[in-house]
């Protein structure tokens, strides 16, 4: 009997729809597991693991904030060449706890290699010592708030425990689900692809929901992949699509003290060596992951704070990337430019606005913008046939597209966001209670 | 009988409350008259003008957006040395409008000052010729809509015979209301202060409550005093000023393409000559004008849109201005601080999201954090005696001040702004309706 994931997703106590993650399966070398560690008021899975039982490389991307939380300390400070296991806990950024923070990881690390290694010895033929060096963590959750060393420490025998050397698509559901924290609706998404004739597979989970603003990996995403890439290729390859894609988005203009998206590599598939990322065998590994990652980027957005819309910033025609960019995420972190869009009300002067204060020089009789297919500015003038309640008629669209032209170049960006609701504020308001 | 003010404001239509102006009376060489000029659906005065029969001389700050409206292109362009008259009107921005919308304020400034030269004709011994380029422009109100000359211009003759030669309470009264948009509030302030032995009157109006993000003079705001100062040292002081005030205020983190602070000397008094700001005679003005100035962005804050706390943000012992400023206003802009703020939650790791934000490298082992009185960070932990319920307490009070000592240096810089409260939404989701 296939599994009903609405129904599995509605147990979880979320009002989630089915997204497209039916077709997740295993992914050689990653095993899953996940546990109710009681860091909530309310019984959920909050703690997950990764485990790699033979090592993962991997490259991670983190927060450019200058205050950053003690887990992506541990994690700068990792010197290992691979990762046997990613530990992830909600509720709890481990931010702003100081030496206790960091030493609680050191304590949970150690703690998690002994039974590691434990397993190891019980389950393979060629058993390895796993090291502290070798243990990644995220962490997501209140700033400031004692880490709860204990009740993580107190689950890794059981969390151990459950770990299955195959995975299936409720495990993937149930990993997405254990990271979450105001998210409604868990984050997967999926590609396969071929490096040379070797086909791969490519998974990822995401959380958001708020201290969202892409100053660098934003919120947590982790990509699973059975490719056999080096560190360094995998660093390279996640640099150069983390900026159009989990660099693209906002939802509230805040970044968080925990930003984190890493990449692990199990190697289990023997594809031919890659040692740059402009060789012709990677393209369709390197678009396939900036599917995978576009996916989960807007995956939260769509789910952001109190999010009702859509919204799709084009700046198209610059004459660099970097006033594209600006122009893009003035307009998409604009309270004003939000709360319109939320009353759907069609205020394309706010947009104008937001291209103003961006700071950016912009020959004014060059600009066009479109409401999605719809030309409300033509060259510095507003279009010759506008006609307001045609563009009132779009904004009850759920997604909405706007596109600003300034004809100036041949550099484009797209930022990614949504409306600003009262659901937003509810939800930020009693965000501990 | 004395006039209830708070009854004059209630026929408005606003739920104000009365405010400190009970002793605004006159200041000699200012005239204001006021109208209802039906820009909006409701009848409601929408167009002030204030008259300067003996010229005055002035100095401006102007938005710092690269779009600016065609009333703000208009006004710098003004070569003049003294202003005769001063128009306002609500409703509509002047902004993308183009070259129609500088033609009508070209129009508009025609038929004024050919009406005011007939009335200095009529009124004055020594009459002079009014000239368009004495006449300064304020616009504030929806961008990109058509500019409504002909409702305006048909109501000069009336605006002129309006005219007092001597003020008020009640005419400031209507000056400030008459100049509002989705302020709740009037906003009028005034100082007493000498130049050498002659006393000098400096009155205040100004207007919020939207788009207020200082990037340079954020909304309008216009003094006048009746000292004798020339352009250069009205200059001098507005722009020393606007930094502390004006500049120090933010509601929404957006900035208007209209932003305008204008002062207006009369010079009916006929203090001694200044030359420099850094003269000891001026300094009773420098401080008055700073309070007056002050109190109007303090006036607009607390009247932010949906506003229900006034929250100050203080970065002390920087090691330069630009840190501290830079800092403040990454929490003062914070959606989830002011979000928190507005739940009356004391969760006081988002202003350490927001300090890491900012981008500005801090010594944490020296960062102290207050909330009112309450320690809550002593260099870079939390403070030992820290009590969260005392903490929630505090943040019932209607007044939130939040001190982040840097302990780096000696400069300090103060931002001002409000919570975030679904009421923003609500007033901004459906602006023009």
């Amino acid at each position: 009997m296939p599994i009903d994931l609405n129904n599995f997703i509605n147990s979880y106590g979320l009002k989630s729809k089915m997204q497209d993650f039916q077709d997740l399966d295993h992914i050689d070398g990653v095993s899953i597991s996940t546990i109710c560690a009681n860091l909530y008021s309310k019984p959920r899975d909050d703690l997950v693991m990764f485990y790699f039982r033979d090592g993962a490389n991997y490259a991670s991307v983190y927060t450019q904030s200058k205050i950053i939380s003690e887990n992506i300390k541990w994690n700068l400070s990792i010197k290992s060449k691979k990762i046997k296991s990613l530990i992830v806990n909600t509720r709890n950024a481990n931010a702003f706890t100081g030496s206790e923070g960091y030493e609680a990881l050191k304590d949970i690390a150690g703690e998690l290699s002994i039974q590691l290694s434990k397993k190891q010895n019980e389950d393979e033929d060629y058993p390895k010592k796993i090291l502290n060096n070798e243990i990644l963590f995220g962490c997501t959750g209140t700033i400031g708030e004692k880490y709860p060393r204990e009740k993580i420490k107190k689950n890794i025998p059981e969390l151990i425990k459950k770990i299955k050397y195959t995975q299936n698509k409720l495990i993937w559901l149930k990993a997405a689900l254990g990271i979450m924290t105001t998210d409604l609706k868990p984050k997967l998404a999926m590609e396969e692809c071929k490096i040379g004739n070797e086909k791969i597979k490519i998974y990822g989970i995401a959380k958001g929901s708020g201290m969202i603003f892409p100053n660098m990996a934003t919120t947590l995403g982790y990509i699973f992949t059975d490719a056999d890439l080096s560190n360094n290729v995998l660093k390279k390859l996640l640099k150069k699509n983390i900026d159009t894609t989990f660099n693209a988005i906002t939802c509230d203009g805040d970044t968080s003290t925990n930003d984190m998206v890493s990449i692990f590599s199990t190697g289990k598939v023997k594809n031919s060596i890659i040692k740059n990322i402009n060789d012709k065998k990677i393209k369709s590994f390197d678009q396939a992951l900036h599917s995978v990652l576009l996916n989960l980027s807007k995956r939260i957005v769509a789910d952001g704070e109190g999010a009702n819309k859509f919204i799709t910033i084009k700046v198209i025609k610059s004459k660099n990337d970097k006033d594209a960019k600006k122009i893009a995420f003035s307009i998409a972190n604009s309270n004003l430019v939000k709360t319109a869009i939320a009353g759907e009300d069609p205020n394309w002067g706010r947009v104008i606005m937001a291209i103003g204060k961006s700071g950016i020089n912009i020959n004014l009789d060059k600009l066009s913008i479109n409401f999605g297919n719809i030309k409300i500015i033509e060259k510095g003038k507003i279009f010759k046939d506008y006609n307001e309640s045609e563009v009132a008629n779009y904004m009850k669209d759920k997604a909405i597209d706007i596109t600003i032209n300034l004809n100036a170049g041949v550099k484009n960006f797209t930022a990614y966001t949504m409306d600003l609701t009262k659901n937003y504020i509810e939800i930020n308001a009693d965000y501990r209670s």
